[in-house]
This record gives structure tokens, C-alpha cells and sequence, in this order.
């Protein structure tokens, strides 16, 4: 069986296995107040043109989510997001859990628009009834989106610009962020999202990490005493060391883009096969997420020999699955499955 | 200027000022107990046939909501109201302030029915991703809704019914719950609403008195050290007789029933007069609250001698406003607003 | 039997119902935006020369301890108070339902000393495990404390001049205020404290008022969305012209400072009355509330005439015990307990 | 420089490192749900006696312990502890922002009495005003303690006896439970834990382990959905795996027993070592944490070769300073510790 049905299923790219190996009989201070997590966070930050920029790492999507939101808002204000962002429907309330409403609006392929925010900001700043509402105050967004989709430069910046006219805080979840800056339609770089945004993260667990979410607050205002927040989360590694060491890893000669530039590249190739094959896409795609509307029996065919998602039913005789390629596929994996998709 | 803008803008009906008066020098215990509130939990139970109720007495809506809330749930469920719900859209969050998610669905006149909430419920007892989502536990339920509509005794029943099939907690917001009894319309009573509910409440607020709602816990499982959430969540008043003074005096013979039903008969004498002067509802309700949608001239022609509430613009030319009686209506009042209506 | 044992045993004083029934049929913009809040504003404000405040009126001490609480700090900032203080012993937690810590410091006839606060602040400024502990952010000190005693005026400066210099806020809980500043002892006017800290509150339950404690945020930083605040925690009456009208007629003319000096002086000849028996203070208190130790039989002889409040067991043979007095202690009432204890 | 700072300055056994090397490019399923994670609860079990645990493995201490504190209580109960419990001092109020208050007790060399605890629950029990304060309901405490103290099976028996008499949980902090194990003073074995306790963890982090904590729930009552309650407070890791990878290789053969309890031998070379040159111990440890009060002069001294932790300052020439062994300790280490102590 050859898995496609997440990014996540194996552990972590050669090279930081090795870096681990290496570094194990060193001693290091703890909590994240090591050289690795320096050295990290420096080379990260050049791509970012953004030297005041805080950098942390964290462990997992879920934690850098709710942590950040934590420390954003104040008791009374909520978030702005894509009713199909990972914060609204996959992470078990832990934003509400913080305290704080989450407005989730109408999506489309997974995005929400410059309009919409403008819209909810605009509804509270001149409702008569402003303390019995929340106010909207952080608009979350997913680079890529749930469904691998990706928000062009213009469609980031409007939003952008209606985020400060409005003072509202951008934050991308980047769990996905290299799928996303390497995928043939991406238009903006790191260097964008970090000017564009207020903070963001670079995931790890998805892109070649055993764990890890590089977290970076360029807005300074969002930047002190972070190291408490993340304390009382439980976000805070012992061993931080760990974390720095993957990063660094992966971006000091930028495998971290070579190895999820490649991962887009296997899905196009699979992208195209199911178009070749007339098996309609149940939307546009152009990063390492893939969703087709398969008839039940080809998903019963494929389901033979692959691990994928299955996503959702269409009708009694189709169904929405997902094939998901990431830093551990293998050439040999996708010319099996495209194989496979053309003789289906 | 005549009022109709809401029903709680009068202090209170006079034979509660007087039990005021006739009580003040007198010396209670504090926090609750004390004789008034015993002996208005004996008034009205006789309407409940729950010899078991657990009854307290709170001060506000909100307050009631969140506590009830934050007492029946563990941090990772969830509750199912309206779009509508007052606590989805007009209480600063408080809800998930206290940690919970809200799932609110798209609602009909304010309401929302069995099969939506079983289908939600039905959606987590078959997700395979359980710990990923939050779990429905509570069914939030406002009578009349926020827009004056009546859930019939079926629709009830039908909830119910879903309820007790998947262990959700029935919660119904009766901030108004007078109005609603008091309805042409209404098909259930007080003793019906004590069947098919697990907690409830019995507003006074908008009903007659200075201030506070009596909450009525049917369900053994949610009365346990409920006094202790009321303090923790500042929903203890010190000297609680007043709001067993109220209570006592508004049901001991049937005041709170009777003023109740007699500002639903005046909101149908003004609906009514819309009707026949064709100005059509913007739904239709049988109790205190009417939203009509007029022309902009004629909300204008009416605000020279109304105090009324504006709810949204419906087009260029056209609005909805609603108009509320309450207990505090005078007949005088009512007739002057339909001899007005009659000569737009 | 006559009632020392609390000062919230009667309704209001009689020139408030009488303010009640005066206005009961007229109408009021709801949620304290109405012309007796802003009345009532504008008569503290004459005793504050803080033009600047800010001042809301909300229904009980205990939401009004966490409200402010949830709405000053963050969430790792902690809170320091006396470990007599209100908020650690008789909130069911209260604050920490809210998010957040309460370090307790020892105290000293409920008092805690500008010493310990400065020592608490400097620890977490010089800590090297900074983002390991919570940082204290506000002071929250009773006046008068829970056991009746008073901070002298070069106390509160100095105390003050601690919060100045680390930057923590200072919250004054005045439930008695009244009583406090009505002492002999005391040497702290409302202006002094309105210019020492930086919110603090008048109470009205225990003063004189149906209910209701009347907020004064002198620090600008604590003023903004305040009313969101109130909401979301449920301290926002519908009603709220029945708060302003109450402590409208406690200031128009002064009658808080006079129904609470009386009750003071009252409070004073108890006081008197056990010393001349040789009955002793439990502690030194100029206030309205008296602890003394008595003899378990002088006790129980006692409390065959009056009702007073059981603190604690002294030793097998003594007990401490409360007396209170309050704006509504009549004279003949004190001239009885004043005989009564002689005759022991 | 040698490190005797503390336990987790160190990467993991080597075995660990290769047992992470040898799976790597295995595919297993996310969240928890692996082979790995099966066989290592499995592994635990064979020690317990106690089938019917719930095993889960979380990343680090105070997300365990917040998490399982939030899942045990109910938002009015209160958490019990050493005024030097973990929770209490080093863990950023973590546990108050999720709600619950703690009431810390005053501890003698790191440890509680059941008689401090009885006296809390009791006192809780027998009030008269239940509803005004916090309902102790969950024991936190540390084996070994923060201090390297040991609770005896006699002390363990206690405390659990007052626990059931009183329906409290108790929760047994293990973060170094394999150096109180191994110590030769230890008269418990982790059967006897499972047995005393309702809930309890395996360090990891501290024990041999990159990161990860084993945590026990007994108590059956505490496990459903505790899965929920670790998604929303983000402790599930994606790759579950490499944390029951980890503790499988560590409990497969007793590896997690064996370097412990070397580590500890370590600690009473040094421990000799100290006592043999006449400087006192500032508590008697007989785990990896030895804590000693020496001459400032002497700490200079060692500070030229050894890293160890300043504790605090005793008096003007003396300081409180903590030597920790772990299982990365080699004894060429502990070899020239030793040797410089007696040269000392």
C-alpha cells in the first residue's frame, strides 16, 4: 500500500535525523534559549527582509493557533475566518476554549474575501450596539487552504489593507506554507507573507520536521512576553534545541523549499493524470492537496493498492477523496499511482 | 412620545413596588435563602407538575445563559442554537467566554428545528475524527424566539424527542416566556415547557419586574452545587429575597400570566391594523414583538409620535422596525398607534 | 431578635423606593445609557477632581471584582491581594474562573503592606525564569478590609507609589466604602483615593441601596470598551436607570456619607461597650463591623436577643464573633445590644 | 564544562535515536492511532496491575498537567498542592488559565501530609457558606518532589485513604517518576502508583527520552474522551508515533528503569561526597537532585569546571545550589565531581 492521505505519515527528512544524531551527547540550555534556535531563527529570517521580527518555535498547529489568538485579543474580541479554516471545524473548540467567538464566513474553495472581512468590520464599527457584540479584531487565514488552494498577491493584498484600515491583525497559518510558496501558481514569497501579515508560521510537521512550527510575530505590538503565552499553552519545549535544529536544517540551503517544490511537483503530475483521465477535480488545486470526485467503484479500484482521504460523498455514486503528496514521496509512488488513474 | 421601542423600558408593575415598600424594614438572610424565595419556588411549581425542579433566581439573560452553560458543559462540548440565537448575536461573546463553541444554524423566523439538530448530532456520533471536533451536548432554544415566533407543541416535542436521543441538554431562553404562553397561538404551557426541557427560565426582566429571571433545572443530573457556578459567575444577588419578593408576587395569582397576555392582545390589535392597512409583516408572530416592513415615509410619519426600534433596512424605499408591547402598555397607548396606523 | 450580623439585611433606604415609585412609570433607555446613570456620574464625580473617570454601575461586588480583573490584564498576569482578600476566600474562585493567579500574601488584621507588594514585583523583575511564572499586573486591596480595618493615607501612598514604580495597577474593593471613609479613624477622603489608584468602586448593596456598586476607572488605559466588559460578564442591567437613580440619591445630597458615618458611630459604641466589659477586640477595627472574643456562655446569652455573625473558634471555651452595624441599625436597636453586654 | 544543571540538557538514549532512525520512512497513522503507541501502553501495563488503564502520551509536564486538571474538574472545584508543587511556582499559571483555582498548602521538604489535605476537604464539607468558596476536588502532587523528597508508601497510603474518604482525585506528577523509582530509598513501585492514585504520568523528558510524557489514568471515571480534551489543549502530536516509539524502546527492557536508577547512584556519590566534606545538605534527597548550602568561595570554585543550578542565596557567604544527574550522566563525570568536592 503506498500512502497519499496525508503529509504527516512519515517522520522526518534524512538530513535532520542526521542533525539529531549529531547533536545528541551535546548539552544545551532549555526552553528554547539555545544556539540551534538562534541559528534558526536567523536563517529564516533571511527571507524575510523583516529584521525586528520575533521568532519562535513551537510544536504543533493546533497549540501555535489557539496560543497566538490568546495573546492577541482581548476577552471581548473575536476572529474573523473561512468556515472551512482549521480553527473552526479541526481542532476541537480550543479557540472558544481561550475565550474568544470565532465569525467564520462563507467560503469559497476554501478563501474568503477582502469584502467579506470589510464587511464584518464595518458591521461592527457602526453597530449602535457595539458592547453587546464581539469585536472582530484578528482574521485568521490558511496559506495554503484547507482544500490546497492558494490566495494570489492581490487577493492577500486587499485583505491586507483592509486588516490596518480597520486594525485588524492578519495571521496566516502556514502549516502548509511550502506546498504553498512552492506550487507552479504561487505569486507571492516568505518575504510577501511577511509583510503583508502581522504574524504567521512556517510549519515543520508537514514539511519535512518530526514536529515543529516556526512562529514569526513581525508586528511588534504582538511581540512581547510571547515566551509567557507560549509557557502557560504548553507550547514550550523543554528541549527547544530540537526544534531550532529542524529549522535550521531546513533552511540553511533551502531544503525546506527544494523538498515541498517537489512534493507540488508530484501532484501536478497527478493533478494531471485525473484530468487526463476526465475525473473531474472538486476544485482547483494547485498544491500538494488534490481533491477528485471519483465514481465509488474507480475508489474502490485505487483504494486497492493507495491510502488516500476520503473526503466526502457526492451522490450515491460518486465520492470526494483526497491524494495528498508530500516531502516523502517518492518518484516511484506517483508513477504507480498515475499509472494506476490511467487505466482505471 | 409613546414607547414601543422594547419591553423593558417601565420599572415595574405596581404591586411589586408595593411589596417592596411593605418589606423593607424587614430583615432577611442573605444570598437566596430566605422565606421569598422558598415560597415563590412553591408558586411556581404549581404551574410545573416537577415536584423535583431545582428553582433559582438570577438577575439578567445573559447572565443566566452563560451560567447554565458554563455549569452543563465540559470544556471540549458545544452548543446548537439559532443564527438568530440572542446568545449567538447579542452577548459579547459570553458564552465563549466561558469556553464553549456556539454551532449556530441557519434558522427560519428564529427558529431551527429536530431534524437540524439531529443531523448535527448525528455528525459527531459518526465522525471519525471525534476528539477533532467539539461534541453537541446542549440545545439552546429561545421561547418566543428573538423575533416573537412560537415553536409549536409538535416542534417541541419533536426536539425533545431528538434530545433524548442523543443526550443533548434542552435549554430554553424564556426571557420572554410570558409573552410566548400568553400567544393566541401558543399550544404548550408552562407545565409542558417543565416536560420537555431539561433547565429553564422564566423571565421576569420583561415580564413585569425591576429585574431577574426565574431558572427552573428539571433535570436532577444539572442541579448539583448550582449556587456555586450563580456566585462564581456573579449571578448571586446578596439580598436574593428581592428577587423572591418579585417572583412571588408576579405568580401567587397569576399576575405574571395576566399582564403577559394582555400586551400580546394589544400587539394584535396593532398587528392587526398593519394588516388591514397592508402593511405587510416581515414575519409572522403572535406574541409582544411585530416586525412590519413600511416605507421609509411611514416610519418617518410614525416616529413623530413612537418610540420604535429600527432592525435593518430592507431596500432603498423600504425598512423593518418592530414595534413591542409589554406588560407596562397602556390601552390609550395602543389605540392612538392604530388610529395612526389607519391614517398613513 | 435584633440583626448585627451583616449589613445587607434590609431592602434600601426609604428616600430610594420613594425615588423608585416616583419613576416607575416612566420610560428609560436601557443598558445605563439613561439620564439618572449620567446624574448619578456627574454627583460622585463632585467628590473625585477626576474629571477624567470613567464610571459605570454595575449590580454586585464579587462581578465587579472579576470583571474589572478579566478586563485589565492579560492572561499570564496575576493579581496580589491580602490573603484575607475577598477574592481568594469567598468568590468560589472566581478570578481564577477568568484565567487568572492570585498570589495571596500574609496579612495583618487583613492588611497587606506596600513592602510585600514591592517585593512580590521586584522578584518577577529580577527572575531569570521570567516566562515560567505569572507576572504581577494589579493590587487589589479592600477599604475598609474585610475585617473592618482601614489603610491610613501614608499606607495607601505608599503602597500607591509601589504600583507607580512596577507599574501595576491598583484596584480598591470599597463593597463598605462608605463605612470607611465614615470612620473616626479615617484620614483618606473619596477624592484621595480616586487620585491613589487607578478603578476602585463605591459600594451601594452594603450601603444603603437595593443593590448596585458604582465603578470609577480612573486610569484611562482600563477605560476603553469597558461596557463590553460588562456585557459579556453580565453586569450590564437592562434596567440600568435603576442603578443610577439609587446612587443619585445616595450623592444629591450626601446621604451615603451620612447613613454610614451614623452607622460607624453606632458601631463605635458597641466597640465601647466590650471594651468597658473587658470583652477583647479580636482586632482593632473603627468601622462598622466588630469582632470580638467572647466566652462561649456570653455568647449563647447573646444570641437569645440578637443575630451576629460566627467567625471562628478560639479555643474551646472562647469564640470570635462579628457585630454589625449598618445605614439601617436603628438607635434603640444598638442602646439594646449596649445594655445587654454590660449586663453580662 | 560539565553539566549537572539539570535533567534535560541532553538530547535521548541512544537507543531512542535508533529506533527513530530504523522506522523512519515507515508510514503510520497520525494522532496517536499507531502500532507504537499500542505496543508501548502495553509495555507500561505489564508494571501496573491495572488493565484497565487508559494510557496516552502527551509532549511535556505542564501540558499534562493543566490538560488533565481541566479535564477533571469542574469549573467551580479547586486544585490542592505544595505551596512548591510545580503547578503552583514554575508553570505560568497555567492551570488558573483554564479556570481552577489552587489552593497551595505550606510543604515541608516539598511534601504535603493527608492531614493537611483532610483538613482542607474538611473544611470544605462543613461550611456553612459552600457556595462562597472552591470545592477541593483533585491532589496534585510530585514523585519524586521538585525538592528530589520522596512521599513514602506509608505517606502515598495516607494521602490516597483521605482521597477516597473525601472523593478527591489524586494526580500524581511522575515528570522524574524513574529517579523517585530508582532511588534506594524508594519503598513504592509503579504498581503501587497505579493502585494509590486516579491518574498519573511517566516523564520522559527528564528520563532518556527526546520529549514525552506517559500518562495513566485509572480512575475510569477520568477517561472518556480524554482524546478531546488533548486535541483542544494541544497536546495530541501529529506523529503520535514517535512518542510511543519512544517509550516503547524505553520500557521494552526495562532501559527507562535501569538509567534512573544509575542516575541516582550518581547523585549519592555526590551526595557522599558533600557529606564527607562537611557541607550540609539543604534537604535530604536520596533522588537525582541534590541540593546543598555552600560557602560562596566553594561555589566559585566549582563553578569553574561545573554548571549546576543557583537555588537561592542562604545568607551573605552562603548559597543553596542543585547538582542534577540524569541518564546522560557519564561517571567520568560524576569521577571528577567528586574529586573537586573533596578538594574543595
Amino acid at each position: 500500500m503506498i500512502r497519499f492521505n496525508n503529509d504527516y505519515h512519515n517522520g522526518a527528512h534524512p538530513k535532520i535525523l542526521e542533525a539529531l544524531m549529531q547533536t545528541n551527547t551535546e548539552s544545551y540550555g532549555g526552553y528554547g534559549l539555545d544556539d540551534w534556535c538562534e541559528k534558526a531563527a536567523a536563517e529564516i529570517k533571511k527571507h524575510l527582509d523583516r529584521p525586528e521580527a520575533a521568532i519562535h518555535f513551537l510544536i504543533g498547529g493546533t497549540q501555535v493557533n489557539y496560543t497566538v489568538i490568546a495573546a492577541a485579543l482581548r476577552p471581548y474580541q473575536s476572529v474573523i475566518c473561512a468556515d472551512s479554516g482549521h480553527i473552526q471545524v479541526h481542532e476541537t473548540g480550543a479557540v472558544e476554549n481561550t475565550g474568544h467567538k470565532i465569525q467564520a464566513l462563507p467560503s469559497v474553495d476554501g478563501k474568503i474575501t477582502a469584502g467579506q472581512i470589510a464587511a464584518q468590520a464595518e458591521a461592527y464599527r457602526t453597530s449602535c450596539v457595539q458592547e453587546h457584540i464581539t469585536q472582530p479584531k484578528l482574521v485568521y487565514l490558511s496559506f495554503p487552504t484547507e482544500y490546497g488552494t492558494l490566495y494570489s498577491r492581490q487577493e492577500l493584498e486587499a485583505i491586507s489593507q483592509v486588516c490596518r484600515t480597520y486594525d485588524l491583525y492578519l495571521f496566516i497559518d502556514g502549516a502548509r506554507m511550502g506546498y504553498g510558496l512552492g506550487s507552479p501558481r504561487a505569486d507571492v514569497t516568505l518575504r510577501d507573507i511577511a509583510h503583508l501579515c502581522d504574524v504567521f508560521y512556517i510549519g515543520g510537521t508537514k514539511c519535512g520536521a518530526l514536529f515543529g512550527e516556526a512562529l514569526v510575530i513581525t508586528n511588534p505590538v504582538l511581540q512581547p512576553d510571547f515566551r509567557s503565552y507560549m509557557k502557560q499553552n504548553g507550547a514550550m519545549l523543554a528541549k527547544g534545541w530540537l526544534l531550532g535544529l529542524q529549522f535550521y536544517t531546513l533552511f540553511r540551503d533551502g531544503l525546506y523549499f527544494d523538498i515541498t517544490r517537489q512534493a507540488d511537483q508530484y501532484a501536478m503530475q497527478i493533478k494531471q493524470a485525473f484530468q487526463e483521465k476526465g475525473i473531474p477535480a472538486f476544485l482547483e488545486s494547485f498544491t500538494n492537496q488534490q481533491f477528485v470526485v471519483v465514481e465509488n467503484s474507480q475508489m474502490e479500484k485505487l483504494a486497492q493498492h493507495y491510502i488516500f482521504e476520503f473526503d466526502h460523498k457526492v451522490d450515491d455514486t460518486h465520492s470526494c477523496i483526497r491524494f495528498c503528496t508530500s516531502w516523502s514521496t517518492q518518484p516511484q509512488e506517483v508513477a504507480a499511482l498515475v499509472a494506476d488513474i490511467k487505466a482505471l
